[in-house]
């Protein structure tokens, strides 16, 4: 056995044999490449998946099955809400601030009503009804619900909110495994040859362009032969400390790498043909601190007793915003009339408590004046239905005045933070994978969190960027691959 | 002619012929490149150095010719300094973050002393006196200033402070012209073939080692053969917009870019071999907000009202965390005690004045117990002594209470925030070029900033650090090239 290295490709000249030969060679079998596969099949092209686990899934399936759609869905103009493709698209940029991929928000923006439609064609079910509040996925089995900033500051005042979360109608959490199971089906239905328990380890280059890939099954060598491309599906890189290290060590703060093996192999995979990965800087992260729901009506503070976001964002802004913040940890600050017991899985734990803020603030050792001149700033003015410093806006904006008062505590290391990386191979709005200079590696594609897509920058994340980014694109490659 | 590129090198087999033959080819004329042609000479090896400009320089030469340099040296101990390597290597790793290169400081931690010694031998000359205060550069000949955050929070804490900021004997600023003169001297000396005019397009490639370069000379294509190599020394990308928008689109922030033509070609040519970047998202950027030096003793709110920073530590450190506050500037608060007008380059303008805080608040158009608090706050502690929100110290920590009062506007748009990127190439601390699995790239060397080294990330610059990762891993290039 030769030992082959993802970090460089084997020339063609160097295959001892074929032990595979298709079209369309697509590595990894989450939510991107069943999407790959299926517009792969459809479009004609012979197609292999290869997947290191043993079945289909990857972090798709760990996710709530919810895609970040508007320009108004069915289930949008239900609700009462007539979102615009200009307003989805504005968002979905400002959603990615500096790290804006402008083609790919173009493209998705205009797209995102027919690859809805495409969703249902597969079989995906949405029941169409709409769930208000603040909520991470629905308990029940709505489907549509308000998943990003859209109505917090500063997003509301470039475009009009709309809830944009369209989650496959399950019942209760985690509808990203029946969404794959469904995805899976209809990629098997249309003839996808799938190989599991098989491993890339490294692409097979024919001059410039990819030919194919080098694939570990039964602790074997097996050389696969691909005439029009290879599709990279295989993830971030959360759980590959090594990388983190090197290409994202911010996310070293938080704890709970959310994924399933996703150790970069497809961005190494690509950046060994000259591949350009960027915004590798970038992750999500959450802290489950809206739950129970009433804590949704919290102010947040650092350690200096200062706010500083608007806690009506999307939760994972406000997580990733704390995050930022020095001494390692952020307080949530509730009186009597929002306090209810955390969820024992987020590991956030009581601080301090008191009659009055003052109370709270000694407890927690702050310097008189600091947390308490906060709040008593904050009561005042949301009694008169403003926040003058970060725009928080009704109705989550609500004074803090019911004694007892408490301090909940959010700890870097020892909450519940999970997170996983943003970045990966830069690709084009068709998915091509694109060299440093800008130009279209022939035969190879990549979407989902192996490239930065749609999701592009963690401080901007709503729930669904990252499933829509997979599914669409994922779409994408495989047309592009059989075409 | 055929058209070379960055992205892509070129093999061996279709040279069309040497134009240059020699053991080593350096590519790029600053302290980096000067420093690589004086060891790799001494070390016995032919060297040709390549500059695409007319003569040496780079950003070097724009630098205040200063270097970290600690662990005791004559002119510490002199000043009454009693510096450890212990202490010094500490601070290094702190000023690294979390993009630290442990062996790069630990190397250099071991080796500054030496390295110092290896300056003067050179004919680098140092006065040897320390100049107290707050100073960017030394006004007049002084050769040792504090240049970092080695009093502040929270380094105080970990590592004994000492100034460090070494600066070659030359009046008033600009000590950098000076340095790479000097060094300039010694490389043609030592019989370094220097070619202007000359700039790189892309590497040489024989086999998995690296044969030479491409380079374009009075608008020809050359051939540069180099025997035991090549070492890269062409600076950073801040010049690249391209390149800025993929990796570094934070740097968008602010808005006076310095530099000498730094246009990431080493990063390029590096990463089309293999080569690895890394913290590519991390620059340096500064407003000259101490001078006069009586603006240190000013406080720094955001448009909050709130503090964010100890303003006792480097006034780059206080740059960096400003930018990152919302609002797009900052406001930097001072008393009659304190104020003289701005530096007219800073572009620091005055936003607000008042008999009191709150009339400053209000003509900021704060709302009222903002600004004001934090500055009523902030005295009633100064006063005693203590800053309990961030830990400024003494002396720079004073109340400012003497009306009237100001608030100077350091607006990240349009005062003068000048920066540059200090992501690039991983390297080994003996400055082998490393690929993303971490081999060394056989026959490929860099240092400086097409590197990642010393001043790996942008909150913790200290004035010096790149400068002794240029002349320190620019003499290792050269060393272990020539071995």
């Amino acid at each position: 056995m030769t030992a082959y290295s993802p970090h460089k490709p084997l020339p063609i000249a160097h295959v001892p044999q074929w032990d595979f030969e298709t079209d369309i060679a697509i590595i990894g079998f989450g939510a991107t490449g069943a999407s790959a596969a299926i517009e792969a099949r459809k479009a004609g092209a012979d197609v292999m998946l290869f997947e290191r686990s043993s079945g289909s899934g990857g972090a798709s399936a760990l996710s709530g099955g919810e895609i970040y759609i508007g320009g108004g869905t069915d289930a949008q103009l239900a609700a009462g809400f007539a979102d615009t493709v200009e307003d989805f698209t504005t968002y979905l940029k400002l959603a990615s601030g500096p790290c804006v991929d402008e083609a790919k928000c173009e493209l998705y923006g205009r797209e995102a009503l027919s690859h809805y439609q495409w969703l249902k064609d597969q079989g995906v079910p949405y029941r169409g009804n709409f769930l208000p509040g603040k909520v991470i996925e629905p308990t029940d089995d709505s489907t549509l619900i308000w998943s990003g900033s859209e109505a917090a500051a500063p997003f509301y005042k470039h475009a009009k909110p709309a809830p944009r979360g369209h989650v496959i109608q399950h019942m209760g959490w985690g509808g990203g495994r029946p969404l794959v199971d469904i995805l899976e089906a209809r990629a098997r239905d249309l003839g996808t040859e799938i190989h599991v328990d098989a491993r890339a380890v490294a692409l097979i280059t024919d001059g410039d362009r990819i030919a194919g890939a080098v694939v570990r099954i039964d602790n074997q060598d097996r050389f696969v032969r691909a005439h029009k491309g290879v599709v990279l599906a295989t993830g971030g890189f959360v759980f590959n400390e090594a990388m983190r290290r090197k290409y994202c060590p911010e996310s070293f703060r938080v704890n709970s790498p959310i994924g399933d093996k996703d150790d970069g192999i497809g961005i190494e995979l690509g950046a060994s043909v000259g591949g350009d990965p960027i915004h590798m800087d970038q992750f999500f992260t959450t802290c489950p601190w809206t739950i129970p729901e009433d804590q949704a009506y919290g102010v947040f503070v650092n350690v200096a007793g200062q706010r500083f976001i608007n806690e009506d964002c999307y939760h994972g802004r406000v997580s990733r915003c704390a995050v930022d913040q020095p001494g390692g940890k952020v307080y949530l600050l509730l009186d009597s009339a929002h306090f209810t017991q955390p969820l024992d899985l987020a590991g956030i734990t009581i601080a301090g408590t008191g009659e009055t803020w003052e109370e709270v603030e000694a407890e927690l050792e702050m310097p008189a004046g600091t947390l308490s001149a906060t709040m008593h700033f904050y009561n005042t003015h949301a009694r008169e239905g403003h926040d003058p410093l970060f725009d928080k806006q009704v109705p989550i904006l609500k004074p803090l005045d019911q004694s007892p008062f408490v301090a909940l505590e959010c700890n870097f290391e020892t909450s519940y933070f999970s997170f996983f990386t943003l970045g990966g191979l830069k690709t084009s709005a068709d998915a091509e994978v694109l060299d440093r200079g800008g130009s279209p590696i022939p035969g190879l594609y990549a979407a989902g969190r192996c490239t930065s897509g749609l999701p592009a920058w963690g401080h901007g994340y709503s729930s669904g960027l990252s499933l829509a980014d997979c599914t669409f694109f994922g779409r994408q490659a495989g047309r592009r691959a059989a075409a």
